[in-house]
């Protein structure tokens, strides 16, 4: 079947309801047959505009292997909430279906309760297993590896391994097979042959002669970085991942980092426009979503409320000369975009590796620099723009100085703020933007409405 | 070599400085030797702080094809920006070591005058070949396929293959190689068989008797979100690329697919955070990077002072009861934020799919209902802080009702303006969020204004 097979769901008014049918008739066969000729994302917007009644009907009327492919191809979030809706045994024998990365994955994204009976519903060995995986931090090798992997003992030979491959075809169909790993007695990584190199061999001969010995590997507890490094470095299909004894524990594919990867991106982007604590999916109740995202308002209420203070505090002045109103946005505004550029430079510098978090002094000297020439530029056209509207050489003055002072102030603090944060652990894309912008609005009624105090009689006199 | 065996780059103080001290030394040996040791982040950091003399001279010193490895390490802009340093004939020689995506994507990011130079200076058929890459749109399979992949004709055999293997192991050795391809006599596809199939073959079969029929593949044309499908329904490490006759052009590997996606929220990211028309890097002469800066800040400026002459037109309501000033920051900037997390969810759910660029009913449903409760309990607080601060009953009410309006405005827009803005195939990235503050600020002045102009004599008489 090729992809232009495919029913181009757009045409389909609205595919969902063709879903609804099919699951409300109650037979799996015209069900999967639907679902077989939708292209994943498809399958992603139909499933999501279903009930979740439909959905749990949905996965107990598929086999559990058929429903295992539909969770694939939607998002993990998404699908560790339907299969929570399901009976802790069938969601068990959906699960095992699964390669162990993934099982560990969506019983991550449940509440541990759920998970727990999940578990005690599978296959003994594959819950172990599970168990196992759970305990790997996300974003490291072991949070990120199969197990499913092929290792042969060295002492093994060539026609060993091609018996035991032809006898496992359809198991192994379902390994992402590149690499045949070689191990000692006690399980320690010794070598690694490539599958092509089985395409010459000498039959007779034991693995130990043929592999490329002390192979590279990574360690369990490798980082997301250290593994992007890696797959730079060696173009590999695979990475063996190993413990402290160098025993052999599965295999990290470089789909699996880069996944990891867009994953942590999407988050820093979403954590950027205050989307925290999870994504929201239109399709989840109304009072979740409102929670969610006023749980984040609420601590920038409180962060305004202190910005917002200093006006207050200078009430008098704006009294006097109300025509500051209307600059005392602008100027907070401009230096928080000032700001937010230097914060994304920082922090495409940091994870590109082109600056060390401890590297303060380079990022002052470097934004410092960029702050006073673009400071200048900026309180230029404001303070010209101030002066021909009230044709008080004061008001630009006073308007022009502060979007200065108040740009060099944001772009150094944005430049910085990244690497300070790396250093105290705190996550560089949730809390550089609120502070920043809070320290850039406080700071910029500040030099307005104090620069305005110092020549207010001239102010007032326009 | 195992990792372990890599020097730590941060236990040196200044690479960069021993990178230079070798590089004026000037011998290629050592300069090669230490190179190796160091991991490609490391490599790019210590590049990246050479000054550009040092940064030719390194190029210049390495054989084109360690030139071109060292490369592979750094970010395409700077590689494109070092080797524009280059004689055109140097440059050329380099070139030709890279993969032909590799290559084309380094020529697309430098000047054509330089490009076309190059190209003059390369063996005819690699530069055809990297004139005809330059053609395909960046983010298309055209774009992001390699042309290094082993095609055979159907009538030949086994035996054939495995002879061209042997004869062409070093050639194919730097192939992505996990497929073969088979064609007709004028290069059609017609097949594919996978390395492993040639483990158990018969070797007098032709390929067309063992091969998989009618393959999976793409067309040149298909878009980065069609790619990305494709990999995600067939997990393939491969896919072949078509043309309209059904004529293989080369492979696309998923990394690449991976890459470009992960280029691309990027450029999201950092055009959200105001850094357009190319990355920047504090490498970069501090006018360059001043200036990129300023092209976006000095649209944002416009919008700040069309968004703020809403304030100068109630100049007068604003002398009368001075304590909105404190407010008209507030209520602008927390709208903005619920609107910015409107757009983030819509971006979201547009990159899924879950959502189609059609759907604006569905899309104000959702969000109107949001924005009802949302505006409700934010209006309530603020206009609390506001009565209590005050003591003023109409303080609150106004206050609390302009956040409340304005909060239904940003969520509703912010939801709206991506699906708006995609329809008419501009970036929601780079529009979404400028427009909106603008439209928020604007109308957040405006209900504050407004209201307090409607019960003027209540809040002066605070």
């Amino acid at each position: 079947m090729t992809a232009d097979a495919k029913i181009d769901i757009n045409a389909l008014e609205k595919p969902w309801e063709n879903l609804h049918e099919l699951v409300t008739a109650g037979e799996a066969e015209p069900l999967l047959a639907f679902l077989d000729l939708m292209s994943p994302t498809e399958t992603a917007l139909a499933i999501s505009r279903l009930s979740s009644e439909d959905q749990s009907r949905l996965l107990t009327l598929l086999s559990p292997a058929d429903a295992a492919e539909v969770l694939e191809d939607i998002s993990e979030t998404q699908a560790a909430d339907m299969i929570e809706e399901l009976s802790p045994a069938h969601a068990a024998a959906i699960l095992e279906e699964l390669d162990s990365d993934h099982i560990a994955d969506l019983l991550g994204d449940m509440d541990e309760d759920s998970a727990a009976a999940i578990l005690d519903n599978m296959a003994p060995e594959e819950a172990e297993e599970a168990r196992q995986f759970l305990e790997y931090p996300p974003d490291t090798a072991g949070g990120l590896m199969i197990s499913e992997c092929l290792a042969y003992r060295e002492e093994q030979r060539i026609s060993d391994v091609l018996t035991d491959l032809q006898a496992n075809r359809e198991t192994y169909a379902d390994y992402n097979v590149q690499y045949l790993y070689v191990t000692d007695e006690r399980q320690r990584l010794r070598g690694v042959l490539r599958m092509h190199d089985l395409l010459f061999p000498v039959h007779a001969a034991p693995l130990s002669q043929l592999m490329i010995r002390d192979p590279h590997k990574v360690r369990v507890d490798a980082g997301l970085d250290r593994l992007r490094d890696f797959f730079e470095e060696h173009r590999l299909f695979g990475a063996p991942v190993v413990d402290e004894q160098n025993r052999l524990q599965g295999v990290v594919l470089p789909e699996a980092v880069e996944e990891a990867g867009r994953k942590r991106s999407v988050r820093q982007f979403l954590g950027l426009s205050g989307i925290i604590g999870g994504e929201e999916f239109r399709s989840m109740p109304l009072l979740v979503r409102s929670g969610r995202r006023l749980s984040w308002l609420s601590l920038n209420i409180v962060l305004n409320i202190i910005a917002a203070s200093v006006i207050a505090i200078y009430q008098d002045t704006l009294a006097a000369a109300i025509a500051l109103a209307v600059f005392l946005p602008m100027v907070s505004d401009m230096s928080g975009c000032s700001g937010n550029q230097a914060v994304a430079v920082s922090m495409r510098e940091l994870s590109l590796g082109l600056v060390r978090p401890g590297e303060l002094l380079r990022v002052m000297a470097k934004e410092a620099s960029l702050g006073v020439v673009n400071g200048l530029a900026l309180g230029l056209l404001l303070g010209a723009v101030a002066f021909f509207w009230k044709n008080n050489y004061y008001l630009g003055l006073v308007v022009g100085g502060a979007l200065a002072a108040n740009t060099l102030v944001a772009v150094t603090l944005g430049g910085l703020l990244p690497l300070l944060l790396k250093r105290l652990k705190m996550d560089p894309a949730l809390v550089s933007s609120p502070l920043l912008t809070t320290v850039t609005d406080m700071a910029g009624f500040f030099f307005v409405l104090s620069f305005a105090t110092a020549v207010l009689p001239r102010l007032s006199g326009g």
